[in-house]
């Protein structure tokens, strides 16, 4: 309703119009947004909790955040979902990212106020929830959706999809966002056409796989050379590095679907791989930050989910004994397990030392550069 | 409009009363709360400028977290309003001074989100503002005021009142809290009803101030009778004696009125200071936090102006030159000076080292414990 | 050496004598404190790592933030040991585990500072530690032994318990240390005393039991009676009920040894919820603080935990396919194991709401306030 | 002398070298760094004061913390004091500025620590410093220094340089860190070498003050010709643009010396304005985020400075009455005046809105982009 009377008098055009009368209050829209808090513990002569505004406020301002959250997602997927991203518009990404990380530090930070409530102080008003549950922040699932969480990577809640929480408008705007590339399938494609991979003669994955069979290789040899060694833990080393080789194995492994072990596709862990081992190239460095931020950004919402669990652990308790699994259980699991960008954090494993990386043949490096130093106009 | 819309529907009554169709959504008023951001700048054909819905976002968290701290503030004045305050209410007052105390770090730290905005972001909407500014936040203006910040103290802006800047009903508004007792008027009358003052027989103003004179008096003889002190440093001793004892002169001095070095009463004063000294016994925990968190408070504000102040220097520069002040100055000055309860800071020059405190007698400690101890029933 | 050398020159008794030559370099011990940070990575021809330096340096801040936690820990555990912990020493307790508390928040939020370092900047001297790991730190080892993590709670890692990879000194120390009582211990011991538990002929368990009981019962009857509800739904109500009804018998169920739910004491249990319940009486607020204090402190332990958990994913990778857990597999899984007082967090399970509390007799609760209000002197 | 004995055992390189010995507790010299905490409130028969261990601990983080600002200071430093600066290298610097910001939000943070001390606590142990003050703490002189805080610059204390209140060495020490190039004199000299500023036959400033000239005569001539507007109105808004005219005038006034109102040297003001008009254009983006991480160190240290004021003004009171600054006021006068980058915050009062901006040639623009999109190779 209140989005209907807003859209017929258009407050916000004729104030543009206008101007002059623009005051703080109306341009923040004050009147509406201090009169959405409407605690219910006393409606219907129920007790009159004190905490219940708090936990509203809190509340809503994690959806306000979220709202900004998804504003810079949308920047972010209009710039990744072009045919040719522009290098002037990597600033413009970069910036929003940051901006997405900070928020998030500030929604871990701010449960510390959630927490000056005590479980006595949630008892006395809980019950007037019933159904209703964060379980139901449209923004926040759109988030999930939208940054690329699948409905097969999620973790059912008693044993349900999450959308059978949801009311029916509500679950068909989330299966149309579903339908939209998500953020890290525009990021593969992004990926998958770094020039670098592949240039003018070079082929970065060729010289990748050989340093990396000669690593191994120049180890083992250290290790049965060693005279120093007993048998036993020549084994041993032995033995580590054929795990070692193994690993690799997989990262070579080019297979597709459902064998294949990374989410990304073979060409965009390449490219992320070259990004990390040569970010100090000109070309690079802004790609490298912006891997970089999108670790930060999965790690933030893995803690957030955490500490979410342990304030439900707090708050509700903890069933004892044989039987169900709690908010808590629920919350701490998905820390784990809705996790997103986990291949950046993957590829970690699989970088060499500066010493045996191989060179930039000088023309590669070259194009990474700028142009202003080229001597001839 | 909303709020009348409201009233007439109530909503939350409605809801409260049926129950089964409370959902998160409709519960925290989500279509209300947002779709009150309403970016201006590319209303009548301006540029979108992408940063705008940030600076709203930012600025409506703000003005909710206001409403939270007046909201908790209305709990802590109900108490100390009331003619004898119990001390089972005392936790509730330090409950809710506490979560003041977090909030107001988390709007410290919140700046941090406003300053991924660049300067030149912000000039590209900057204009659409025209006269509007956070100066006219009268949830702020009402926060300083109910705390106690008079008309008088105040700094002017551009050499006017910051009353100009708001609209009448706002003004009046202010006028009306300006009439209630505000918080430090309550607890000076609080302070000044705590019984351990005087008691039994104790005064604890009298043997405090000989517990004062004797130490200065002690110094004074140490450096007289010391032998290895040139006369010069015996003279910059004793002249620091002297200036010793003309502070505490102004602490003794009962002067009222104009003439009054401090804005508590005398009663005020001496409890405050028996709280500090005497904070282990029982009866004096928790008044002894709560005057703590009254610091902290007085603090996280001058802080978040001060970071304010730095925040507007950074966005809008600063006027070079001769004349006029900026919002730069203007902020960086209230820090300084609409400090509230700066007696309590005042206080730290009059405690005295414990060995030279005076000892409580034993029949007033005992008044300070719990009867639980007592043997008959 | 360091040590001993210290102990022979004593420096800071003879600085301390003296007096006149103490500044700020002497005072802070900045020639020692300044020179312990050796980078090796570029020792014996090594590559210089520029972020070795950084490594170090987070390190042992960390370590003397534990030294601090362990001192304070010393305060705590010192009035605890007491056969009567007297009610001027509370606050003593309650601001050394509020200081503890804000030092673990900080300990979260400087892992911000590790994080700037990327994987690719690790790999540089990750080498050159060899087997040296965080695993032996003494101090953390000693927090979490005097804490009360006891042995069979820990989760080996690689299938061995961390006391392998401890040098046989410190193994010893730390053996000292399991072999005296545990904060938890003490912190029993102390709940069990609590008096009120039992007092002037109230007996607040056998009151609550049957709040419980009547809680339940009424439950149970409205449900049964309910016109609205389908056989179905009430069957189901009806199983939630029992289920409620199991729960509270786990915590009614005095068993004794391996069999035990609870790592407290029975008579502790009884304490901590007429603490939680009743909390508001002048005696209780500060043992309630001091068990918010305590959920505190094991939450954000676990938060440390699971963040350093998350840090190690993103620095070293993870592995892949099957065999193996990883360092983060292990420090995420003793974020979850490694709770020390999870009791009070599952005492949240069994608050009853206030108006389902037994009320206290009169004379108890005059009992739990000050002597103060007495009239006869 | 802990310096020299480590440098004749050289206990890094011993270890380094054979490495199979190397232990956490060796590597961060744990035996050393641990036993550097000497309390002397209880030496020669005072009384032990709890509190000095955590005044102890907090200061030496403080100084660890120096210690890492310095040493990633040498690094950006040892790039910009090169006659070229690389590309590549400009992730460096600006890696190192970031982790230098990072920690001095840490810094900020870190005094919450700090103030879990009361005044009365402080008290117990504050008389045993004498003269010895955070004042005498060399690496913050030194970073000042380094960073380029100049010796006019700075506030006296009591009437006396800071200078006087260190010993001889220290004394000397510094002088020699003022003889070398600050980070602002080498960023002056970096930026003045910005090939941008005129390449091809353009000219930034000739276009920028033309921008700027057309720009107030457009606004001039709107208010002349407004037929809205009072005669009265019209004269302030054509002050108004008097005014910002005059402030232009001092920034394209390029007197040189005293009479100067920059610090910058024009050619260095010229680049970072066309760095912050133009930082979407990759060569560009990195130079943009290393001025503004410039000013949030800059902004940072302010805020630590005021918040540390505050923080004195809490332990040690406020002298009331005439006469004496105290360290309070000290402290908050630095937080303003000892200001390093300053030109970099006045600059954003001559940004011109994007609309006004003077359109780079196309082929500066291309020269600001990278190789790699050239089609011949």
């Amino acid at each position: 309703m209140a989005k209907s009377a807003a859209k017929k008098k258009t407050p916000a055009k004729k104030k543009g119009g206008a101007g002059d009368d623009i005051t703080y209050k109306s341009y923040l829209q004050l009147p509406a947004l201090l009169d959405a808090q409407h605690p219910i513990s006393d409606v219907g002569g129920g007790r009159h909790a004190h905490d219940e505004m708090m936990f509203i406020v809190v509340h809503q301002t994690y959806e306000l955040w979220f709202k900004l959250v998804l504003f810079e997602l949308d920047r972010i997927q209009s710039v990744f979902g072009k045919r040719v991203v522009a290098d002037a518009d990597m600033r413009v990404v970069s910036a929003s990212l940051t901006r997405i990380v900070d928020i998030l530090k500030l929604l871990v930070r701010q449960l510390d106020i959630m927490e000056t409530m005590t479980p006595l102080d949630f008892l006395d008003f809980r019950h007037v929830f019933r159904s209703a549950s964060g379980f139901q922040s449209m923004q926040f699932r759109e988030l999930e959706v939208r940054l690329g969480l699948r409905r097969d990577d999620r973790i059912g809640y008693n044993g349900q999809s999450f959308e059978n929480y949801l009311a029916a408008d509500d679950r068909a705007a989330l299966h149309a966002a579903m339908k939209k590339p998500a953020l890290i399938d525009q990021l593969d494609k992004w990926l998958s056409r770094t020039p670098f991979v592949e240039m003018s003669g070079f082929s970065f994955w060729k010289s990748y796989r050989k340093a990396v069979a000669d690593m191994i290789e120049g180890d083992r040899d250290t290790v049965r050379k060693s005279r120093k060694m007993t048998a036993q833990a020549r084994k041993m080393e032995l033995e580590k590095l054929d795990n070692m080789g193994a690993q690799f194995a997989l990262l070579f492994d080019e297979k597709e679907g459902e064998a294949r072990h990374w989410r990304f596709s073979q060409e965009a862990l390449q490219a992320a791989l070259l990004i990390n081992l040569y970010r100090d190239q000109p070309a690079l460095q802004l790609p490298f930050r912006i891997l970089n931020d999108l670790m930060d950004m999965d790690e933030l919402l893995a803690l957030w989910r955490y500490r979410h669990a342990l304030m439900a652990q707090r708050m509700l308790g903890t069933k004892m004994g044989s039987g169900g699994s709690t908010g808590h259980d629920y919350l701490a699991a998905t820390a784990s397990k809705h996790r997103i960008f986990k291949d950046l954090f993957m590829l970690s494993t699989f970088l060499i030392p500066r010493s045996k990386l191989p060179k930039l043949p000088r023309n590669v490096r070259d194009k990474m550069g700028f142009r202003y130093w080229d001597k001839a106009e």
